[in-house]
């Protein structure tokens, strides 16, 4: 069933309740015809959005202490309400962004997927850091206190979606999963290109807050002329921090708004990212054009609308690399461009574009066609030098979109020094094989301090989620290299240690106190107690 | 044996060589006598601060890949270089700063416990957050690559010293062993309130490396003109993170320059604070000369010169409240102001208690005596009550020295709502006994909000370091409330994730190899496995 049964409003929720916003109106796109789509959506005013802001700021201190239980469960009430609108919301998301409904089939299952994984860590409950030094009454020369600490959220958090990810970076996203699970309140600022997309998440996630009980204030959505109400609700008192996925101009204007806080914030935003492949030349003696269509099958999914499109790829300059790009160039004509997500977007990709071709010592080495909608440029691959590439900064900018940038190289010295004249990157991927190890060995640690992933023999698009993911990386990859915006590690952002010193047990909050009715994990004394091995052991002394 | 028979060069040391400043000279001043001491310290101008900054970059990559026992075994040569010159370093270290001896000598033993506490982190291997995940080649839809993440460090880090703890948050302190046991090289901007002492413990620090046969950029330690090469410190595209202990000026001052560098990088600064102590009325059932006295003596010690200091008090209007200023007032009458750290911070505090004074609704209500030596004010507390505390932000200013306001409260509604209004501070203490734990229950949220760390029954003077302490607290108290300064937390603040994907083993850092050469504890799939039980489970197969 992809009938859409729902009728949407136009109207953001603050706090379990639709309201009309007082700032304007505006409306989603189908990009692939440039045509507006019903309904209008009214914009909030700053008084509005600080009904939002105060909401969740009264939400906090209820929300922060839920049973993990509880918490999780609105979790799992969330990804399921979302499921069961899930024909109409690909059906609408597709309208609104020109993404293909099998590719956002498998974001919705990743989004939902998302949200119960963070059910799963907070039933387990690891990231409460809990730490214990037991009083020490007799320690020389001064006794030690008791000292337990145990992390608590951050407060409200202003989350702001990306474009390219409806579900999985927006509304009911990575972001909005993280800070939820942490125990903070959401004010979602929605994203304009997917309105109707945005409205079904919110109310959906609306109504898990709803049907677990919960203060309304934990989670509202509203729709607002994006940058005014985006830079008034990172300066909103009641917000502690900021999750953001978009531009590089947009994510450091946050960034700018609330370090000139009167108390600055925490802004986690992932922003821009080439992505650079290195490919070495033994690899290029198997089947090229092979090789070379998982590069441009890599290079053109999603319109090349990923964060992690490989925009970057260093081949041997020589024999090989010009075979291999001979095949890109092969199995890039058959490619057709495909819808972008706005029409800004497509404009900006054309224009990114227009100006790598017109540096000195880049060609275009392959090209694809024109799409037969609106907004659909033709998916384009360029080739420069090494030189070339560390003198002229043009050739490191993100194109947004299907373009890529193959580098000659001639050297592993000279693939290091590359490597060490790049910005931030989200992941850095290494083709190579068994023979190719003494050579890769010493890029390594260069990488390591320029990027969040380094793969070996795959393509850096497609993101597990899981425990052991970092999708994040140094500058301008994202604001804050010290954590990632996918996987558990995420809920991290928005919590803080607080230590309890010579607290009664009764007054102490549960994760710290003596008898861990939680069932945590605890660090006690600098070493991990699992409370599976505790409860063993308790039960072992008690028989 | 205090005799000083270690020679004062006056120069700073890049990268264990001595070099003489070319921008100008400095000297120590005895604070208690107002007089110059030798040698004169010559100051870097921004060329030879590059070379420090250049040799930390160049110390990286072989010291961020120390093997744990290397690395611990550095940690723990600094803590024996600084303890072998310990009586040399206290002499001057008093003369300096104006400071007891005693306190010295108790704050020496801290800074080298503090060293080896974090050899002990090192070896132990938690910070480096290993977390696995196998691959699944069988998963639906799409099969899981295999992931590794583990912690890197950040890169080489500035620290500015203390001036109120010449060795615990200075030269060979809480930051610099954070940063180092990170990973971090260190470029430390000497303080030139203690410069002969900054000498002497960069001298055992730098032959600490040298011993421990470590690239000698790994700890540079600079005297510059405070501002302006501190500033250009913080700007230096090699450094990658800031710590600091000092002002709220000084610190807002480098998180801007932090802020605005073309790559943004963090800045740990610990700031303000005047850690709040709340009296419920049944302690003061008690003997409240005994209270009163402990009050004083957390108040004055050290000259009230201490980020713990507790410059805020609550007691309960009324005569219960009235008989225990009473009793302060007579324990304080005995009390002598002591020599403070610098001429200049002794100005601060008088202009500071001058302007409580001058404000209305303030009254003194205790008052010490003036010094004998030069810079030694009276102590002072002043008295005032919520609904003035709560409209005059002047009564919420931290004045850095022995002078504290009480403030009488009526009800304990009252006394959540002035909490709310609180600036961030580093503690909050609560003075109560059982009778009163349903009246401060609801405290607690409210200070969680504020403070990093919440004592019962205890001055908030006198911090431990170990693994739950939490020195830290919302802005200002400190610039980044996601951690601590003090205890082992504080090396996560020079760390970041680092995820690696299908990388072959034979290219993999130790930490996530497969054999787990050096025995951590690891997460797999999202559980934590410590690395004992795996050892047995495999003795366990293998018998």
């Amino acid at each position: 069933m992809s009938t859409q049964t729902i009728t949407l409003t136009g109207h953001s929720i603050i706090a379990g309740r639709e309201v009309v916003g007082t700032g304007g109106t505006t409306h989603g796109i189908d990009p692939s015809t440039n045509t507006e789509l019903e309904p209008a959506y009214s914009l909030v005013d700053e008084t509005q959005l600080a009904e939002a802001t105060a909401a969740a700021e009264e939400a906090f201190e209820s929300f922060s202490a839920l049973h993990p239980e509880t918490h999780a469960a609105f979790l799992e009430r969330a990804a399921a309400n979302i499921e069961a609108v899930g024909p109409e919301l690909v059906a609408r998301a597709s309208t609104e962004t020109g993404l293909p409904q099998a590719r956002l089939n498998g974001e919705l299952a990743r989004t939902t997927g998302q949200l119960r994984l963070f059910a799963s860590v907070v039933r387990q409950g690891d990231h409460r850091g809990v730490r214990l030094e037991p009083a020490l009454p007799g320690r020389a020369p001064l006794p030690r206190p008791d000292l337990r600490q145990r992390k608590v959220p951050l407060g409200p958090v202003a989350v702001f979606g990306a474009s390219n990810f409806p579900f999985a970076f927006s509304t009911a996203g990575g972001d909005t999963a993280s800070a939820l699970a942490a125990g903070c309140p959401v004010v979602f600022k929605a994203h304009n290109a997917h309105p109707g997309t945005g409205e079904i998440v919110g109310h959906a996630l609306t109504e898990a807050v709803r049907e677990s009980g919960l203060h309304p204030g934990v989670f509202s959505l509203v729709y607002g002329p994006g940058a005014s109400i985006g830079q008034a609700l990172v300066k909103d008192p009641a917000i502690k921090a900021v999750g953001f996925t978009g531009s590089r101009a947009a994510g450091t204007a946050l960034m700018a708004t609330a370090a000139a806080r009167p108390e600055p914030i925490p802004v986690y935003a992932e922003m821009s990212s080439i992505n650079p492949v290195f490919v070495f030349e033994s690899v290029l003696r198997g089947n090229v054009d092979e090789f070379a269509r998982a590069y441009v099958t890599s290079l053109t999914g999603s319109s090349g609308q990923l964060c992690t499109n490989p925009g970057l790829l260093f081949v041997p300059a020589g024999e090989a690399g010009d075979a291999f790009l001979t095949a890109v160039g092969r199995a890039l004509a058959d490619a057709e461009g495909a819808t972008m997500l706005t029409p800004g977007i497509a404009a900006s990709c054309r224009a990114g574009i227009d100006a790598l071709r017109d540096q000195p010592g880049v060609d275009v080495v392959a090209q694809g066609r024109e799409g037969s909608t609106e907004n659909a440029p033709a998916p384009v691959v360029f080739a420069s030098d090494v030189p070339t590439f560390s003198t002229n900064p043009v050739l490191q900018e993100e194109i947004f979109g299907a373009a890529s940038l193959a580098i000659r190289y001639g050297s592993a010295a000279e693939l290091a020094d590359a490597a060490r004249r790049m910005e931030g990157q989200l992941t850095a991927s290494l083709f190579l094989t068994e023979a190719d190890h003494a050579t890769a060995a010493p890029l390594l640690p260069v990488l390591e301090r320029k990027v969040g992933r380094i793969l070996a023999n795959g393509w850096p698009t497609g993101v597990d989620v899981g425990d052991a993911m970092v999708h994040g990386g140094p500058f301008p990859a994202t604001s804050d290299s010290r954590t990632t915006s996918v996987g558990t590690l995420a809920i991290e952002r928005f919590l803080r240690p607080v230590a309890y010193q010579n607290i009664p047990d009764a007054l102490l909050p549960a994760p710290v106190q003596d008898d861990n009715p939680w069932h945590l994990n605890r660090r006690v004394d600098g070493r991990l107690q699992l409370a599976d091995a505790q409860e063993l052991a308790q039960e072992g002394a008690h028989s």
